[in-house]
């Protein structure tokens, strides 16, 4: 298989060690820094540097575009235009609506891999920076079929689990438990790096170092690599203005609580937040045995983005797909893997409701 | 040396096993709870279990108050009742200035070791929990000068690094680097896990496992222990209101930033926290070599607490201290320890301005 990568740092470089690996792939690289390009071939991660975008993804069947989030809905769009008729293009930024027009082109499903590393730049690419990691998948009501399933072969391929989301919701999450925490910490370290400037007497119970583990803990990210936050910051700002408003809000009923001295109240509102932490945990399931399901289905695009979104929706993840088209190439059979028995069943009752038939379970 | 604890959980279990391992202490213990204090007993924490609060100050040279911080006050009360003229009362709170009207007691030092556990209880009780901690200790302008020393020096003989430091400054300090971030753990958590009940799309983001290392170590301490933190945040309910008006704020201009789209800001905002990090990071010292100093002092009540404010208010931590009454019991020699030359310095000037003369360097 033929891979294009254009951007080969961190992640554009695990993928391409990764496919070259694992997936057995001929790895074409592009970067706008010509360094960049020619540390990523000594490292392995591509088997060619190309000297253009275009030439990089003309042979290509997958192009993953691995740039910073502020050049990737331009670099996308060039990708499309030199890409094959049958090349499916993907990207690997944080936020995906940003890129909801051009799922327009079928050839095109966002994505983003929930993987990474403190350091950046392709000398910490890892073969296997994706093994076990999930890796959001957001088909279009246009993707095809066929190119989304050898987009999601190919990432199971190299050790990632896909999961097929609505791109808005996935926004929305990533507002909130990604960009969110990065905010609080810059504010956390603002305010007590303030404190220390207020008086002497401040500054001597930080000398005697006051911060401890739960300080450490909550900002440890504050000040991020600004070359890469500044844009997802930007990329997803609607969802996170949403997400610091509902944080103002609570914030201001956590303060109403202090301010009434309600001991009743506030221990109950901190039980909640046990309760939710929990809940949170469950949200995130545990693996169980995959078990398999093959459906009928007409061959043209969009089918296998609503079969996997319809899945994704109620919670039942794809572990793993296979299309079969027929010799007329008019309909075909999907293979999908699910885990365990009751997202087998849920998944049956989903696919039943879009009326295309489970021909074995 | 005679000890007495009151409250033997996994603070006052701590300080009973590193007093008898460490200073050869005795150690005669007290709890609300005969279970708690069986199991003390079984721990090896106390010599002897007391059958009231007033038998087990009698005969107490030191007396540690370590209950929850709902009972703090009214337990050093008592404490300070029945103790002897020559005996010093501690305590463990996490804030000191709810207990400061007690500090017109020249036998009451406000302490806070900055250390502990995931667990509770005296089970989790460790011999050598304040290895190499900060022990906060607010003085008052009424301690007595050897008392606040046989204090001092029995923390340090545990493994503690003793700091004194302003009661208001302490509890402002902690409102910023501890209450909050629990308040801001508790936050974020209830802001993902209702994101999760808004709708299936978001749910299957969740059930992708969203949250990654960021969220992770951001809501780590969410749900705290309610016995323990419900007290807390009441404790110090002032400055933690105070804090959270003014990351009000802060999220307010980040939301600004946001909003008007302002890449350069945004990176400047970024930028700066990055900085706030690392120059808090060096408000919090590194330790030197430890030089003594010895100052002659009138032995009446306050002068220690007035040298160990001043030289901490300066940034200058007292690393031990002896204190050496003359034979006619009107003055004394204190000897002090510092770390390093800069801070040698410093103390020395700081001594001179307070008029009391340097003996050795």
């Amino acid at each position: 298989m033929n891979i294009a990568i254009l951007g080969v740092g961190l992640i554009g470089g695990s993928i391409g060690l990764a496919a070259r690996a694992r997936a057995d792939a001929r790895v074409s690289g592009f970067d706008a820094s010509p360094q960049v390009l020619e540390d990523a071939l000594d490292r392995g991660a591509i088997d060619e540097a190309a000297g253009d975008l275009a030439s990089a993804v003309r042979s290509a069947e997958v192009v993953f575009v691995a740039t910073p989030v502020g050049a990737l809905a331009q670099t996308t769009r060039e990708a499309l235009a030199h890409a094959g008729e049958s090349c499916v293009v993907s990207d690997v930024g944080s936020t995906k609506r940003m890129l909801s027009e051009l799922a327009r082109d079928q050839r095109f499903v966002g994505g983003h891999p929930m993987a990474g590393a403190e350091g950046a730049g392709v000398g910490q690419a890892r073969e296997d920076m994706f093994a076990g990691a999930t890796w959001y998948l957001t088909p279009a009501r246009g993707t095809s079929g066929v190119l989304y399933e050898r987009l999601h072969r190919l990432l199971v391929a190299i050790g990632a689990q896909p999961a097929a989301v609505d791109a808005e919701a996935h926004d929305r999450v990533m507002a909130g438990v990604s960009q969110l925490p990065h905010v609080l910490a810059n504010v956390l370290v603002g305010e007590a790096e303030s404190m220390v400037h207020s008086d002497e007497d401040v500054r001597a119970v930080f000398a005697g170092g006051a911060t401890g583990p739960s300080f450490r803990d909550a900002t440890r990210v504050a000040g991020a690599n600004s070359a890469i936050w500044t844009d997802i910051y930007l990329a997803n700002r609607e969802q996170l203005i949403a997400r610091l408003d509902a944080v103002g809000e609570r914030l201001a009923q956590a303060r109403g609580l202090l301010e009434a001295g309600d001991s009743a109240a506030l221990r109950e509102w901190n039980e909640r937040a046990r309760a939710e932490k929990e809940q949170l945990g469950r949200a995130e399931g545990a693996a169980e045995a995959a078990r398999e399901l093959r459906v009928v289905v007409p061959n043209q695009p969009g089918v296998i983005a609503e079969i996997a979104l319809a899945l994704g929706r109620a919670g039942v993840n794809i572990a793993d797909l296979a299309l079969s088209p027929s010799e007329d190439n008019r309909q075909g059979v999907v293979a999908l893997w699910v885990r365990g028995e009751a997202q087998l069943a849920r998944a049956q009752a989903l696919i039943a409701e879009l009326d295309f038939p489970v021909v074995r379970t």
